[in-house]
């Protein structure tokens, strides 16, 4: 959704705003969360291709798998990312063949195999999500750490289930 | 992009966490603007099919053109809701086909047609974009009214070109 009408903020004589109701305030926000990331998301993919030949979903397949040593079933990646289990499945085949990611079985259990990262992965991984870092750092530099840690509380509802525990 | 991993935040000694670096918090908030950005863009893509049978560019299209009474090329909807010209051809063909959107011709110029919201497309906007409020008030109410100001000129970088002047 790019954008929404915001009805223009009356003038007032004595040349201030008038007060905008609460859910315009909202909404102009949501306006501006919606833009940012769709901003800093085409950036981030652009990049991801343009130095290191890697798509947003494959980034977060490695992501997922980069925060959990021990694997993770294929249905939990897709629960994870929230995409189907055909696409995962072709982003863990081509990691597969690019030696990032390896299938395991567990405790005898032949039928279901175990995605892991791979020394390889792991190290491929780490250069992407450090390039990474400092993208969104140079794309939210104007927003200062500690206004950064202010916002990212006011959006605590909205806590990924992927952060570190902070 | 749905994740990046986060390091743990350390535990000291004294109980403290460690002061996170800058690029670090300012990770975090990104993660927490996609978040909230998937989330509610995704109820409000359920919300506008359930309620009015809308789709979201159905919906991006009819407020570019609510906050343009003289009307807009197709060039230039497509540039501000970057799309291609092929996918506003058909959201537009269909709005036509509805009765919510006519074509005209200015200034004696046959070549080119302006695309302008009909009276009953303009109500019809009007209803989903009240409700569309109302989402969003719903969605981010736990964030005050105080708070939505500040983040928003937090993120004055991302004003839309849609939005009003405030």
């Amino acid at each position: 959704m790019v954008s929404t009408p915001l009805p223009a903020v009356a003038a007032r004589p004595d040349g201030k705003k008038e007060k905008e109701s609460d859910s315009k305030a909202r909404l102009r926000l949501w306006i501006r969360l919606l833009r940012a990331s769709r901003l800093i998301e085409g950036m981030a993919r652009e990049r991801l291709k343009a130095q290191f030949g890697a798509t947003l979903p494959r980034f977060d397949v490695m992501a997922a798998l980069f925060r959990k040593p021990d694997g993770m079933l294929m249905s939990e990646i897709s629960r994870f990312l929230m995409v189907s289990n055909g696409n995962v499945t072709g982003i863990v085949d081509r990691l597969v063949a690019d030696g990032f990611v390896a299938r395991s079985q567990r405790n005898g259990d032949r039928r279901t195999s175990f995605i892991t990262l791979t020394r390889k992965g792991r190290a491929a991984f780490a250069a992407m999500a450090a390039a990474h870092e400092s993208w969104i750092d140079e794309l939210l530099g104007g927003i200062s750490a500690r206004d950064a840690e202010q916002m990212s509380a006011k959006l605590k509802s909205f806590r990924s289930d992927w952060e570190s525990e902070a």
